[in-house]
């Protein structure tokens, strides 16, 4: 049996009895651990399990998804994924992977970012699709999910954007050379996904969103040190979010005023936020 | 401390660790029972938990917040909901109550059906926004919602649709005569409202939807008896789904072609699904 494990958003024991049950089960146990991070290491699941976890980077689980499977129509194995399994395209794959050979699969859900969002005090059924942030370079600077908050605005909904997150990345000339040597990991902050919001808006021009639309952003939902911190994109510039992972809600025009006043507690200013809201929601 | 504890979408066993933990450092704990339900009896959690459990209807949670936060400043009270704490708006206002009180609140997050519904094989973020479909009645045949799957499917993205639940419903006899005689639990099915969802394109023929679009049926997702039937609205008329709860999606014409890998293997007739992929999605 292959059992796929979401870990949900913190630490070890967001873990559901089911999940750990499973885990107590397998012969091997793999941590996928490029999509997303959980906020505990793996020597800590490792203690909490009793058992080695193995970590599973992207090459291993997009190249060699057969070692993962290996005997799984024997023995239990398990593949742990932070948040929920069908969070990412590659979990899909594996599941994918395991029924052509015939291995059954089991797959225990958990919280992700997709729906612990609500934590912002905004309803899930009010949000539109949801975007990815990545990292801009000085020579790739992606801008097609403008496009989607674009859309999602038109309509007055919510946008969730995902922050990009780098792990085991080369630098050019490492990868050139072939050397297996990795920059430290890089989380995108609130501030960043911000700063590149309102460039792209600053090129296109389009009025998707201006530096004084509402939005909230969130850091390290689901954990004891969650900061959500609600106002105008360019006072969300200057917020100190402290560390990763964050993620950051474009707030549609449709808010529900009892949305509103959940939001305003997170307000960095109440005053501004009201004014905001008055001049620009629908309320 | 009130700790607001998501329970997620089928068993005892789905709380997660830290829920757990929580649930027994409590004096009292309350069930929230109407907006959603949980595949397991209450006495199961009581066992379980090895203390009483006091379900809360609509009445008491709107009504009588201030009872289930009574004294919650001195001694642990848990708030159960099936799914995700976030999943409705009376549990946020619950929150807020709690938050005037000066109660501390703790929510600690799971999966639902929000973020589960990736099982049917569609990528999360290519899903607009949600819908909930009620039951129709004689005299009541609320349409509101078919406008937002019009601007889902206009930007070709996908539609969770949540099926109407009825518990703890008093018949108009009974309520004029203040009775308290409740009528035995209802739950749509996914052929309910598929049919519901016919008429209204019947009536409003503005094609947001035709007999021949695609969409899943989705029975007890996280649970051992999930069953997904992916087919046109009109082979879903007839499909058998067994026990509730249900929900249904409406594909988007914006399918990705992996995306239609995984659906197909729901497909109730795998040769219709790929001649009206074929014919009218965008792969």
């Amino acid at each position: 049996m292959l059992y796929v494990v979401g870990l949900g958003l913190s630490d070890e024991k967001d873990i559901t009895v089911k999940g750990l049950e499973a885990v107590t089960s397998c012969e091997r146990v793999y941590l996928e651990a490029y999509t997303s991070i959980l906020m505990v290491d793996k020597e800590k699941l490792e203690h909490y399990y009793k058992k080695p976890v193995i970590v599973a980077d992207r090459e291993m689980v997009e190249s060699d998804s057969d070692a993962i499977l290996a005997n799984a129509g024997k023995v239990n194995v398990a593949f742990l994924v932070v948040g929920d399994p069908y969070g990412a395209t590659t979990h899909t794959d594996l599941v994918i992977r395991a029924r052509e050979l015939g291995i059954p699969v089991q797959v225990i859900h958990n919280a992700s970012i997709m729906n612990a969002i609500g934590a912002c005090g905004l309803q899930l059924y009010n949000f539109g699709q949801t975007i990815s942030i990545v990292f801009f370079t000085d020579s790739w600077r992606p801008d097609s999910f403008y496009d989607r908050i674009k859309e999602n605005r038109a309509l007055g909904l919510h946008t969730l954007c995902l922050l990009d997150i780098k792990v085991k990345e080369q630098s050019i000339e490492n990868m050139a050379r072939n050397r297996k040597i990795y920059e430290p990991p890089r989380y995108m902050t609130v501030n960043q996904a911000v700063e590149q919001l309102l460039e792209i808006e600053e090129n296109r021009q389009e009025k998707a969103y201006t530096p004084e639309t509402l939005a909230i952003g969130c850091a390290r939902i689901g954990t004891v040190t969650q900061h959500i911190v609600s106002g105008t994109l360019q006072q969300l510039v200057d917020c100190d979010f402290g560390g990763p992972l964050h993620s950051l809600v474009i707030v549609g025009t449709k808010m529900h005023f009892l949305e509103a006043e959940f939001v305003k507690e997170f307000a960095v200013d109440k005053a501004v936020f009201d004014e905001t809201v008055k001049r620009d929601y629908k309320i």
